[in-house]
């Protein structure tokens, strides 16, 4: 299992050196309020074992926090009488990643809130689409 | 294996009745390039068995999903040269949900672009806090 550096924040709030306000705790992961939240209830789940994104998690640290997310997904909703929410994890700062320590955002929704996320986009045009389509499958 | 409702849009697309830009495709998913972009890359991953969302799927249509994604980010994120990327999935339409199917959205991060996700939220409050968290641990 490896271990977060030691100044890492999240780190930090595994090993109990920074408090937070737990929400779910098992042998893999811990789950806990952000303290710069989207919405309320908006709720963080972590693997144990560090891993600095997505990108370079194993399958078992992605394993264990997706089941975490699903085990707490309708309470995190229901509790505070959200009608939906967002699951999502940033890799990199350029995506918005504060926080060196793989991640997953759970983002109770409702019609009336104000959450910055997922506006709709501009149809994608066939020209744009082709080259794009391309440039990715060529990295595959 | 289930099978989508027949009037559903992802799934007239894996059935090939409506044309898609594919980036991947195995045999439990499928991903193409989502028609409303958040940035240019962004690319839906979906299972090839039905689910309405996360909330319901099996196991194995998450893990399937997730590999997808995780095989897929690299090529996403840097065949259109972003820095990062975030993953996301929406649950219910008071989320943005706007395809009752399970899917997985890679969307390419740039310092520089214009992405309406993920601001940053105001700092909660103690007394907020406790009576979420309360709320939440009383519906696990």
């Amino acid at each position: 299992m490896r271990e977060a550096p030691s100044d890492n924040i999240f780190g930090k709030i595994l090993r109990g050196e920074i408090p937070s306000w737990e929400i779910y705790s098992d042998a893999h992961t811990y789950a806990f309020l952000d303290i710069f939240p989207q919405s309320m209830g908006h709720t963080l789940v972590i693997p144990r074992s560090y891993s600095l994104h997505l990108g370079e998690a194993t399958d078992a640290e992605v394993g264990a926090c997706l089941a975490t997310v699903r085990r707490l997904l309708p309470a995190v909703r229901d509790g505070v009488n959200a009608g939906g929410a967002t699951v999502l994890t940033n890799i990199g700062a350029e995506a918005g990643q504060t926080v060196p320590y793989l991640h997953w955002h759970i983002i109770p929704r409702s019609k009336s809130d104000h959450v910055s996320l997922y506006k709709p986009g501009e149809q994608l045009q066939a020209a744009d689409a082709e080259r794009i389509q391309q440039a990715i499958r060529a990295l595959l």
